[in-house]
């Protein structure tokens, strides 16, 4: 059975990405490419929207979606707990509603993330690394500051992490007690460390994209899964049978989505 | 309630360092430290039987002890999996029989090769580069050893890495599949990154330990664990819920351990 | 004064690249583009000829524009001491004759490199990391092999590096006595790490490439000394001034280029 | 010739290491071991002075050897711009006086600061991670500054580096343009990268130590120079032939030394 794809933001970065791999996939079909201009309505008769366009308008855009009987992906940056909140409301509201909101299509930053949620209980000393080219206006990224945020809920019992001297400037920004460093650089397309450290001993996991091929992936598995589900669900880890158990707090909601 | 420990190999590294430990314990009491010239029944009147010393002797020793009916927890490397066989026959003999069999004692160690199963599952390139000190002998490190064939059990599936080229010497030496790189260098202790490259990304997880210490959390862990242990358990991983569920596949047994 | 500029192997990777950018420059026209096809005396009339082909044909290519009077950078693979040797003859007896060898047109690769041949002289514990994409057939990389060479004559006096074990499949291949491990991973474009070890502590110079904008500076750099270079010039380094002097050992001819 | 040698702070961690080099080489020979509770006047017959002391205490005890006529070997830290200034002064004022200041005795820390010094000319974005224990009060460390210093002399023609965003307080601690970024951890014992990034590269230089053995050679190389030293000399770099050339801009001094 073909799915019937419409994507919001088409001719974006991310959006001309998606649209290029529901050409070459026989499974589905694209419907409709919208661009800022485009009447919302292209998007009826779809079967799930592509949303990748633009933290102001996504919103609006996902609503429309949501309204009109279609499933929703989420692509797009800045969806926080407030705004996720508010789509499970209305995804509720709508008989067979269903919505997945991805903070980062990278399976690797994925299982980077689901990996360190795991070691956050087992070392006092964690910080994050995280590099991105100088066009990336606000730091920390999205990516890292959720990141900070699952560990801190990991370590519900165990307490804040032991950073010390953070009032000094050199010592980063503290997100859930976690230091975050953002380094902005020519050469590197987006990189992320998460370090821990305990007696004699340090284990990292790192990350690299050099590529939005990173994404494909992802955006293939969040896509069909976007046609089936039912209510909110936040994060490409929870598309993935990855064998790793919540922790026991209940995880935060991505804040912020890389751009 | 106090914890009786016999510890063979008292006087070598990491003996020296578990003989220390005890002695700060309030649980543990130390009621025997053997070395080279001591005779085996030096060990009993303990409830567990610590095997530091060195794989030629290790057999003979942990057998006079788990016929004793002590606990052991075994520390030497050199266990390999038809070693561990005839250890599990052995206990099965005795009733109320138990031990612990660690090839890392490191929990950064454990945690890095137990999150390098669970990613083996979702990239085709794999690799595994550890670095030690001039002095190490053996190449690959044991630690290596045992997580490319956990690496290859998980992917009883997905089959094989995708490793182009291996004829050529610059790439290292094969195990299960997946190439493993030795560097021996002045100025590190030990180090190992197990790199999963996909399209776009790479993920890496790194350990670097810079000294004993790195170990003291484990060995407290594995003989307070082997005290209450029935039946031949193996690996750090197993002592501490990591929340990870094992792959399908039977993991394989750690074939050496670290020098 | 405009250089006037042909270009053999205009369509292929890197060719392409220069043409791009020698129409992009104000003091550069591109007055032929050969393809495989393209009768070579098609360069005729230019003032410098750029060869981007392949190991095969690059000789005769080369020679023709030097026979002819163009000055000629070399950006093609494969050209070794025995090729650099004839090529020097070749321009020793042409009146005002030039050309420049460029092995890798990375700014940071030839700064790395340099950096290497300055420690070689300080640390005894040596080895070379390469990772580059699953399309390169030759392992290791010739800039791996060209910076152990350099590393070995940089130590003509202190003699060959500790490199302990090197019999061993896991350790790699020594070139200059320089233990070399090449990983082949998708989601890497190329990297190389040179790590010095010596008591309590390790050096590394690492150089990450991630697009070939990374090869741009150096071929308009390499295109306008080749316009007035006299003999042969060898190495991205020679045409920059690094402020590092030679090492007393001549620096060996590079033998392989990165294709 | 034997030369004689008089160490201050020679309980404290370098200080010790000093006592133990010079008891075991042939040419030195220590004629007194001074805590903070001896006499300065015991120095007084020794050949060279080392200070391994206290910011707080150093710049008295350093000012009494020079007045007395010994060579001084400077390894306290906290030897900022104006205290050497005054150094230079005192030594100048008297015959046949010198000083060698050594702010890191790692030889591969002072390669390190030297190729960064160079590579600073070639790219527009430069930042530096340094990661060192819990213990450690102040960031950056003075090994981080000293760098971030010495990049942006040898920039005085290209300008401040390409930092955006630096108001951002993840963005970490601007030196001389260059932003540092400080961690703080379990298991690490001192490491620094200086990264570099260009159009589609990065290069990066990395040191890390593990242990003290790290200053060995240092501090002996500097001791035996120190006593032939005329004038003052500030870095190890200054004593071996790097055959790396000074960059057109006057060095600042070094303004912090680690502790």
């Amino acid at each position: 059975m073909t799915i019937r794809v419409a994507v919001a933001g088409a001719t974006g970065k991310l959006g001309s990405v998606a649209v290029r791999l529901i050409e070459a996939a026989d499974d589905l079909e694209l419907v409709a490419a919208l661009d800022s201009r485009t009447p919302l309505d292209a998007m009826l008769g779809a079967d799930v929207l592509v949303d990748m366009t633009l933290p102001q308008v996504s919103p609006e855009i996902v609503a429309f979606g949501v309204d009109h009987g279609l499933k929703v992906l989420v692509g797009t940056s800045g969806w926080s707990a407030d705004r996720i909140l508010d789509l499970e409301r209305r995804v509720a509201g709508q008989e067979g509603g269903g919505a997945v909101v991805i903070p980062n299509f990278s399976l690797g930053s994925a299982l980077g993330t689901a990996f360190a949620t795991v070691a956050a209980r087992f070392f006092d000393s964690i910080e994050i690394i995280e590099t991105h080219g100088v066009g990336k206006v606000d730091s920390p990224s999205g990516t890292a500051v959720r990141t900070a945020e699952l560990i801190g809920a990991a370590r519900l019992q165990r307490g804040p992490v032991d950073a010390p001297h953070t009032d000094q400037r050199a010592r980063g920004q503290q997100v859930a007690s976690v230091p975050i460093h953002s380094l902005r650089m020519r050469g590197v397309a987006a990189q992320q460390q998460v370090i821990f450290g305990g007696a004699g001993e340090t284990l990292t996991i790192r990350h690299d994209t050099i590529g939005s091929e990173a994404y494909e992936a992802g955006i293939l598995l969040a896509l069909r899964a976007a046609a089936t589900t039912t209510g909110v669900v936040v994060g490409l880890d929870k598309l993935v049978d990855l064998g790793i158990a919540e922790p026991d707090g209940e995880p935060p909601r991505p804040t912020v989505r890389e751009v």
